[in-house]
């Protein structure tokens, strides 16, 4: 079952996961497997996140390392060194950093870094770094897609320097304690990772030789990309105005509806609501208000495994 | 500057928290000071998670260890003993665990345990367990609220006992191996917690001695729990929605207006969309459709900070 997508949604409710833990495993399942974070990072990220609680903690409590401790379980001796990690940041100016990029840098600068060191000239072969036979180069040119990125296809050495290379460049924007050696493992981590976006193709020579040939030139596209900012961007939006409801803040207003449609009516329901929500805004918005509101909507399918 | 309550969304921004790192930190901040977490059950919690993401790919790559491993950046040997933990998990048909429940147990139940400990009879003081005056008690009794519930003031040691009962009922519904042996720090941290949440009131009656009294009879009140269980719900739903909406399934539909409302106006306008969503639902609902949908709508404080 290679290539078998697994709903982790399901597969946790059928092994009784609550609420709260199911919302963590959608967010880390998804951090590793679909934004190709590595496992350590995540965990490096989210004990940062947490150190970053308890220094709040400390600042609410007036800097009262005793107390701070109580509230978190951390020991006081802990709570110190927690505290001057951050202090240094604020004041030395260093960004906060966890995981910092929405996707792995070393991946998404891929592609740039083999167009500008492996250009393909005017009519040159693509397959030109490899020593064949006119016929063999024939076949094999005649297995790769048209409209390929203009650069040649490298031996695997090769992509491995490049991988080094931006292991390197994403290193030098880090904080000195969290750069990372470069390793055989990552190497290896990040070829696979190449391969089964489908941004970097394979092609066996014999079996001792494989051609590596770009065939994208990001390693995610860009509208997803883009996509993937504005999730993140109104996921956080979500959260926070799903906190300040918890509180009872008389700005917010939460709601939820399900209904069944049927499937010739989708498209005119779809189109109807963003256009009654479109009317409203503009029937409601005034020029003199000085408090902005936003009004988030979603409609999506809607699980009943969630009532479970 | 005890007692202060700082932004951490403005805090991180300040110091140059990327999109991706302010959904964390939202997460995780969220669930250390707000649901009462501690710091080492949230690493255990999305050390889980992030194991669960391996344990996915492992089955999706066909159970082979050593591309799970390369994808993940695992060792293979790590991804076997991942992969066992996770099969005697299911085998066993025991829950998977992060950090179960929304709150904290031994926090939640505490009032019951003390309630079915150390009732109140009739007319009896709150202070029977205290060797004072008849003037001291009116004294103390004077400082108390009213209607408070019926149950006795009680020492320190009292306490500690109650926390640490609760502290083992709640372990008996764990795996063995997430068990943790109860400690005078878990005990501290639990009071602290109790404390600060208004659960329970201190009154020191001499430098050496202080009688606690229950405050109130939940850890959180019923209607906060229900919202936060909706809040928990809402935001697994809208991750699985923008998620989908990511990979551009045609059935998740994705808004956001923003706009400026007159405070006079709110109230009137927050009731208008209301209508206007429910009359939408009522006009597209077919108790013939097979697929359910879900509109998710969310109105809040627009900050602008997300767009630095």
């Amino acid at each position: 079952m290679v290539g078998v997508r697994i709903n982790h949604h399901q597969l946790a409710r059928a092994m009784k996961a609550s609420d709260i833990d199911l919302l963590l495993i959608l967010l880390v399942v998804n951090l590793i497997k679909n934004l190709g974070h590595r496992y350590g990072s995540v965990i490096d990220a989210v004990s940062v996140a947490a150190k970053f609680a308890v220094y709040l903690t400390y600042l609410e409590e007036g800097k009262n390392l005793r107390r701070t401790g109580f509230l978190h379980h951390v020991e006081p001796r802990r709570v110190k060194e927690i505290v001057g990690e951050f202090e240094d940041l604020v004041q030395r100016g260093e960004p906060l950093h966890l995981l910092g990029s929405i996707e792995p840098s070393y991946l998404i600068g891929f592609s740039y870094i083999w167009l500008e060191k492996f250009p393909m000239q005017g009519d040159e072969s693509r397959l030109k770094l490899f020593n064949l036979t006119a016929s063999e180069r024939l076949i094999v040119e005649a297995s790769i897609a048209a409209n390929l990125p203009k650069c040649l296809a490298i031996r695997e050495d090769q992509m491995y320097s490049l991988i080094e290379e931006l292991h390197g460049k994403s290193q030098d924007s880090l904080p000195l304690e969290k750069r990372t050696v470069f390793s055989d493992a990552l190497a290896e981590h990040a070829k696979f990772r190449l391969l089964e976006s489908g941004t970097v193709q394979e092609i066996k020579l014999n079996p001792k030789l494989s051609a590596y040939i770009l065939a994208k030139t990001d390693y995610s596209p860009r509208d997803r990309q883009a996509r993937i900012h504005t999730m993140i961007q109104d996921l956080t939006r979500y959260f926070e105005g799903m906190y300040a409801w918890v509180d009872e803040d008389p700005e917010v207003m939460r709601g939820i509806e399900t209904l069944g449609v049927l499937p010739e009516q989708k498209d005119a329901a779809f189109q109807e609501l963003d256009q009654l929500v479109r009317d409203w805004a503009d029937k409601y918005h005034s020029e003199a208000a000085t408090q902005q509101i936003a009004l988030q909507f979603l409609i999506s399918r809607h699980v009943d495994v969630l009532k479970i």
